[in-house]
């Protein structure tokens, strides 16, 4: 993944061919392409989360699983690291050249659901060289021309990056078997700023000053009912017969054919009533709640990469084409606001959210930060895996269980930590 | 539309027919079914807007256009508000019964553009009377179903409001050729909350303490491009091989064929590059920008009722299927901030908010209001007066223009001013 949006940045800020129509935005003076001697641009790219549905079957070395290299895992460490029992949490070594920025790292693996930790990390600082050849001086007038800033040619090339890796997937799938999917979640450093791109139900949020600023959105049956819902009625034979794309507040009998029922459509946000038809009594597209949340009774996550092959439960129904590989972009200018040293993006797979909220991770940011030193390089690392344990909790009454005896996530659990004015540099 | 809304509002909260699935939320000790001898509800319904498109030919006094009766207009006030030279500012009589909440209103015909004043404005205080039989007792167990909140149900009647309005235009224009169609913006306030549903590019917002809080969004071709590729998508026989879903910054050549440009499709937010394809030589979907974007070169506007024969222009290619009748529905908790008599919504048509910004509203409000006793009923009439005033400007240098010799405004303009914290009493 991380090579498919370096590749998209770097095709973005170098890109030859035909020359593209000039912004005219009047805040472009950083387009990279204008300045071959710019201060080399850093693209970090954190985590992916693999694992939302079946286990892949490794047929290359490419889909196999593996834990990220900053981790300097020896043999024994990789052992020690795939211990289900013992749940040891992992971070990059004190004694190594520490991740750019500082960033601080953790992961831990599940408690025994599968086999491998099947969330995958990595992070990066990458160099690309702009082209005066392109942009430098404007080829056509820009009149009748649409504006076109930096900023939304970055969030193309990323939204672009997580297209071609879902095609990259059917690919491998045709030729290699090849099967699973994965939500993601990358942040990409450019030019003064944050962008972060979600794909499905990891998390990124910034704590800033203690203020908590949401930086993805979860794309779940819930959050996505109406998407969901439009393509159903537009295309309905998605629904095979076998589904209504009306939403009800609980599954209808047969005896009600006839009555009055409340439902929701693709256009509502609100709940209406209507005459109970024969086909309302099909199994709803979307129905449950909360983590119970189904699409066609099958996946819980709407978005992701990959599963092009999955199909609905007992049919032969498949369910792509309502997982949408496009990721939400949501931009943060890291030059509107002095940060300072405790100012922190964090991003977790669902196994830190699910038992964990955004405010126990501002508070936990708080409680770790404050006792280090603001210059202390460690603190980010030391952040990562309080978190990390904090979901996790600690082996008592047969299971992973939180100081409030509640239990802990049994999920594989990765976070980063990104000092946003911390030791580091942005440029 | 008032008919249909108060009529939707009715039958929610005196249902009859079969039992509706008895909602579980535990904050509904307020709804209406439940409490026959609750003070009465009042749902106001200011103004919906119309001529979006072509005047309607009318052949049936429903669907003339007329002034609201609340203006208690005499044979002559008639013409002088028809007067396109004069545009005389009209409001309720200072004598007559005031509307309620001492809400003010104002309005002024257009410069000539079209020979009737096309904004239609009207409110009133409903009662409705709540039936214990319905939902007084629970009939069901509540396990296994889908929490319904009062509000969801009263922002469902108001979005079915809207579509069976649409639907009564559809069928009034077969049996009678009644053409055109029209934006509509409503306003209802039920049991402490006021739900605001917009479709169309009228603008509802709260002026609070000086702060702003907008109460709709506008519906244009560029607000909505995603919603609107997205079915041509998906229904390409909606496009008639005269128009691409695709969007780019500028009208292609045919003899940039094989070149690269930038594009941006139904699932992206940035802008990407690709090789222009045959194609891509149609017509885009959606293109131009601002007040001159347009929807298959033909509609500005892409929520609104009716117009359902609307053609694209030179074709026979039909416009209504990406016109959609659906408003966005804001709720408003009145009971969640203590206000005071200066704080009000204000509710404009385009023709005030084409020349107006919020911040200007704001200063407007704040400048009429301090300028008036706090109990005299008075000033919010006088505060729409001034904001109508602001946007058509005084006649010189033959063209309606403002202070800052810009143009005013030469269309309808329509504005209500409802006190949150004012005189009137809500229950």
């Amino acid at each position: 993944m991380l090579n498919r949006v370096r590749s998209a940045v770097a095709h973005l800020v170098s890109s030859g061919g035909a020359p593209p129509p000039r912004p005219k935005s009047p805040d472009l003076p950083n387009a990279p392409s204008a300045q071959t001697a710019a201060p080399p641009e850093a693209p970090r790219s954190p985590p992916a989360r693999a694992g939302s549905s079946a286990p892949a079957k490794t047929v290359e070395a490419r889909a196999s699983f593996s834990r990220p290299t900053f981790l300097q895992l020896s043999p024994g460490g990789l052992r020690r690291a795939d211990d289900h029992a013992g749940r040891a949490v992992q971070s990059p070594p004190d004694t190594g050249r520490r991740l750019p920025w500082s960033t601080g790292y953790a992961e831990v693996i599940n408690a025994g659901k599968s086999r491998h930790n099947e969330d995958q990390a990595c992070c990066e600082v990458v160099y690309v060289e702009g082209r005066k050849s392109v942009s430098g001086v404007p080829r056509e007038p820009s009149q009748g021309q649409k504006e076109v800033t930096h900023e939304s040619l970055v969030v193309g090339a990323i939204e672009n990056a997580f297209q071609f890796m879902d095609e990259q997937m059917a690919r491998e799938r045709r030729g290699h078997q090849v099967e699973g999917g994965c939500c993601a979640l990358v942040v990409v450093y450019l030019l003064g700023k944050v962008y972060v791109a979600n794909a499905g139900d990891s998390r990124a949020i910034i704590v800033r000053n203690g203020e908590i600023i949401p930086m993805s959105r979860e794309f779940t049956p819930e959050t996505e009912r109406q998407r969901l819902q439009l393509l159903g009625f537009l295309k309905p034979e998605l629904l095979g017969g076998e589904f209504t794309h009306l939403e009800f507040p609980r599954r209808i009998q047969p005896k009600e054919l006839g009555q009055r029922m409340l439902y929701r459509d693709q256009n509502m946000t609100g709940w209406a009533y209507k005459k109970i038809e024969l086909e309302d009594l099909r199994f709803p597209l979307v129905c449950g709640e909360g983590k119970k949340a189904r699409v066609m009774a099958t996946i819980g996550v709407t978005r992701g990469l990959g599963d092009h092959n999955l199909k609905v439960c007992s049919s032969t129904l498949p369910i792509k084409p309502f997982l949408s590989c496009f990721p939400e972009v949501r931009v943060y200018d890291l030059t509107q606001y002095e940060h300072c040293p405790d100012d922190v993006l964090v991003l977790g797979t669902d196994g830190l959210w699910d038992v964990t909220s955004d405010c126990e991770v501002a508070a936990t940011v708080d409680r770790v930060l404050s006792a280090y030193e603001p210059n202390d390089a460690s603190r980010y690392t030391a952040l990562a895996q309080a978190l990390v344990l904090g979901a996790r909790g600690i082996p008592r009454d047969r299971g992973w269980r939180l100081p409030n005896n509640k239990l802990g996530s049994g999920d594989d659990i990765s976070v980063f930590v990104i000092p946003l004015g911390g030791p580091g540099s942005y440029s």
